[in-house]
């Protein structure tokens, strides 16, 4: 056995003999980046031996430069502890949890108490009806003229004090009935769940807890998973907390992650205990914060894509990855949350939002019905975009859908200086006459440049000129900033002294080049999808943007290079996270739930990797903004 | 520590000083008589301590004979563990299993495999839908032409092959489901189970598993628990199994049994896990027997007296007890049959048929399926008698019932020399010129009398002048048997050189007033209700009679003393153990099922505790056959 400990947290850890430093991290609780699942094929592990001697070999200084490997850099996932060690994590190898995409901008955090429901426009407000209510009662005593037995008794008065004429029981909700009603004076608080077409007595509390009634919606995102905790009686959202997905260690991307459950025996138990760690984290948090007892949340409405919803339900995701992309289950049963080990009340429900088809889930579901889309007789279209970038166009009548690979590039992924929105990050950039002005979220040193400032990076340099229409820089330009480092031309963004690690932040033509390809990617499955339906772009009411590029998307700037379409930027919406704002509605309107399930049962999965128009598409796209300028008759660059 | 060791079986258990005889006993698994549940106020307990010594006082000799405390008899359950003890258990204080109460006499055991569905008027096998069904799906490998999730595909699969079109799925069916399909060529067999108005998939396992079905039929008596295994797939019943209710520890009827569960605490937990265990047992020796897989075992439907419902479920009994007699619920959820302990296939089914009230429970409606008259439009009754007479008559438009307190009687209870209807019982008696012929189950030596012997002794004792219509001895009686014996006449039905004891089986006049009032509660009890509804007796298309009398109730003898109304006894059916019987077909067809639940909601109770014309009909019937001789024209004694 060996100690390990991390800086700058100090975590430490013991150890056998022969265990990645990446095992080591993970059984400390300390995360250390990682996209390739384990691989040592993406070099963003990278870690410094401060302290003691690991077990290396050329593995375990790929990607590194030679400064790198006389300062005791390996990659922790291809190093193996044989010492006592002391272990450095640099700030681009952190996954921080400082800052999760939650809804934008609709909901304003800061005085989360006052936040109702989403004002978006469905107003799922006008159909309030939580997925379980706690209903007080106050019973009439038994007399040789009335008696019943106990429990019709209760739904005797739950038909009067509803709507609702369909019950059914639980063995729980029976099981010490009989005293608990006469111990508490006939009056108790009965929880109802919806389920299918009925109401399910869950329990029978004693007396008045009808005000202890507590619901959760949670984005079980790729990268990150984000709980909201909802009052259920009066609908107001109380407390928000976020965490990187544990699966992280497991591989960054859903591929990886479907590699790692298929590709070893029980390879998907620990991917579904690190989700259900990662809600019971934010539970936790989120109920010793707010003072609340785990006991009083009665419902989950998870959503996320279809990967994350199989490995949420322990349900084998291979399929999912190989043509004909078959998933398990588009629809999922309602279970008690307790089955798959989130701890609220035993008998407390998880419902997990549908999916639409192996790359079209319930993120996307939950985001139609947060932007309201299917409700509307006109025509909107919603666009995520993260790893993949899934598009739904549709009214109340009529919805396709499709999704296209459009690579992490806009995660921070593939790009060398590249990052996540989280600290640190620049999200914004302007450049003006050569000179470069940036701002970072929480006003950090920089230590890498999220989407949204990836976005503006490519941006102003086009309108500068900095690079060509093909994203390649420019041979006239004689901006100072423009080097050479490694045989290769980069843009310094932020110069060493001003950035964290003390490096230049650099723009690379093949950065450029990944992104060019991911907003290509994202356009051209945009405008396939449009002629599919033989739609213009002026017959779409709002374009709904979601998605983790940071707490703000210049939208004008995505235009501008061609990843979005060259309308009105008051058309165009960023809602930030849509499927947590569609978990919510879920929650907290049984008709939202119902209709995420009829949303994906009725909407069309076009798959684009085998249709030729999206090819043909995607090669227009490889432009700044656009082989074809009459597209984007705005830019002027 | 002593050792108690238990004759004649020579079980052995080491149990504490201070433990009781019947505690040790229970604690061997030695079965003991108890009619008073441990009070040591029924003296049916006693046993002989053959070696060692017992703390005994002056409630460990009630009601023993000053012979028998020398002989070293005691109450087990007055009697404390001293010493090393060696205790013979004489034959009236074992409760046997070898004879139970089964369905009489439409099936045949003697070819169980041959057995089909109940031969009754309701005729189930054009219903024949079991309440779970194994259905084997041979699917089409998806394509990217048909690529919709495996379980649409199984549910897409199951509609084409059943009328069903409502399916749900269970988080079981699905975890699995991907590598289950794939590895097994796409074969695989789901099993479905009725749930409301949808049918849920349970399992799916590989391959064609659609010939291994098996179901449960349980009558929970108050007595006896009797357990029929049915395969699902043909309906035959392959094996039966009966024992006695372990309950009787705690008390020998359902109001010691109340009190037990509701007079300590956590009462409750011994007797459910007592009629676990008992059920546990039958499914073990069924399946040992018959070479079947407990998780082949999908489906169980138990039908019991209200309270045996409640202790099954572990629903606390108490207030069934005390009016205005409310218990819990009357309509139970279906669960999974392991949520309360039964050790079948973990996604396995429990439903426990309705109960209509306090006093009337599932096992009569069960009955009232079994013989069919709900589904009739000519009007029926069906009478069973136990320690209570329940009491039901109506047909497919309206439904009547009601509960006497007919005392244990018929089964062997309040008589000296009475027992139930097991191995060595009396159960046929014929008088003729003064002797006396009698013939006993198994052909053993006589132990005692059951129900239908008692009658049978009534009836002669009538119809040969041994009684006057009162039930007193004659004076002018000459026969040799007519003895004073304590003081008091009793007739010796069987000379203690026949009997197992080598005691005279003697009847006195007390037993015979304490079998009057049992058929003048049963009698008046029928004469209310139809009074109540305002029929006659001709009024009536048949009687089914169930209950414990033995394997043989001779109809023109229950007549001839008043219990059964005086009509042409073909219109008289015994139909044994009915509960089970409808249990089966229930299993067996989910629209009996449904029928069940149906006919416990349509069901109007009449509560003859407080009904006057009761109390005058009880009155009028303690006589024989009856004060109003015009009610009964054939009986000629």
């Amino acid at each position: 056995m060996h100690k390990v400990k991390f800086l700058p947290d100090g975590n430490e850890v013991e150890v056998d003999d022969g265990t990645t430093i990446m095992e080591a991290a993970e059984k400390a609780g300390v995360f250390i980046n990682s996209l390739c699942g384990g691989k040592g094929v993406c070099g963003k592990c990278r870690v410094q031996v401060s302290d003691g001697k690991v077990k290396a070999d050329k593995h375990s200084i790929g990607f590194l430069s030679k400064d790198e490997v006389k300062d005791g850099y390996v990659l922790a996932c291809q190093s193996k502890v044989d010492d006592n060690l002391e272990i450095v994590i640099p700030p681009e190898s952190r996954l921080e949890a400082e800052q999760i995409v939650m809804e934008q901008p609709v909901v304003d955090y800061s005085q989360p108490e006052k936040v109702a429901v989403a004002r978006v426009p469905s107003d799922p407000m006008t159909l309030f009806e939580p997925l379980v209510q706690k209903i007080f009662l106050e019973l009439k005593e038994p007399s040789q003229e009335d008696n019943i037995s106990d429990i019709e008794r209760i739904i005797r008065e739950l038909r009067k004090r509803t709507d609702y004429q369909s019950f059914e029981t639980t063995l729980c909700c029976l099981q010490g009935l009989a005293s608990n009603l006469r111990d508490n004076d006939w009056k108790v608080t009965a929880t109802i769940a919806k389920h299918g077409d009925l109401w399910r007595i869950l329990q029978i509390e004693p007396g008045d807890a009808s005000n202890k009634n507590y619901g959760l919606a949670i984005d079980v995102g790729t990268t990150t998973v984000v709980a909201q905790l909802v009052d259920m009686k009066s609908g107001n959202v109380i407390g928000v907390a976020g965490s990187h997905n544990l699966q992280s260690h497991y591989g960054e991307d859903v591929i990886s992650r479907m590699v790692f459950a298929c590709g070893r025996e029980r390879g998907l138990n620990p991917l579904h205990e690190a989700v259900i760690k990662n809600i019971n984290n934010l539970i936790k948090t989120l109920t010793d914060e707010k003072g609340i007892d785990v006991e009083d949340i009665t419902a989950v409405v998870a959503a996320g894509n279809t990967t994350m919803s199989h490995l949420l339900l322990s349900l084998i995701p291979c399929s999912i990855r190989f043509d004909p992309y078959v998933p398990t289950a588009n629809i999922f049963p309602q279970i008690r949350a307790r089955q798959v080990g989130i701890n609220i009340n035993p008998e407390g429900v998880l419902e997990t939002i549908a999916d639409v088809a192996s790359y079209v889930g319930g993120d996307i579901v939950a985001g139609i019905l947060a932007c309201g889309i299917a409700d509307r007789p006109e025509t909107g279209i919603l666009i995520d975009v993260g790893t993949n970038g899934e598009i739904a166009i549709g009214n109340n009548d009529w919805m396709v859908c499709c999704s296209a690979s459009a690579g992490p590039a806009f995660e921070g992924g593939g790009i060398k200086n590249g990052m996540r929105a989280t600290r640190g990050a620049i999200e914004r950039i302007i450049i003006n006459n050569g000179e470069v002005k940036y701002t970072t979220i929480g006003k950090a040193k920089p230590r890498g440049i999220c989407g949204s400032g990836l976005i503006d990076c490519i941006y102003e340099f086009a309108r500068n000129g900095i690079i060509d229409h093909d994203g390649k820089f420019s041979l006239s330009t004689k901006n100072k900033r423009l080097i050479e480092k490694d045989g290769k031309a980069q843009f310094i963004v932020a110069h060493s002294q001003e950035t964290e690690n003390g490096e230049d932040l650099t723009i690379s033509e093949s950065d450029i080049g990944n992104l060019i390809r991911s907003k290509g990617a994202v356009f051209a499955a945009i405008k396939s999808l449009m002629d599919y339906v033989g739609l213009k772009f002026e017959d779409i009411e709002t374009f709904f943007v979601a998605g983790g590029f940071g707490s703000y998307l210049d939208i004008p700037k995505a235009i501008g290079i061609g990843l979005l379409p060259d309308i009105d930027p008051k058309r165009i919406q960023f809602i930030g996270n849509s499927s947590l704002m569609g978990a919510r509605i879920a929650l907290l309107s049984s008709h939202g739930f119902e209709r995420t399930i009829k949303i994906a049962n009725s909407m069309t999965n076009i798959e684009l990797s085998t249709y030729q128009p999206f090819m043909d598409e995607y090669v227009a796209a490889m432009f700044l903004p656009h082989t074809d300028r009459r597209l984007f008759p705005s830019v002027d660059y």
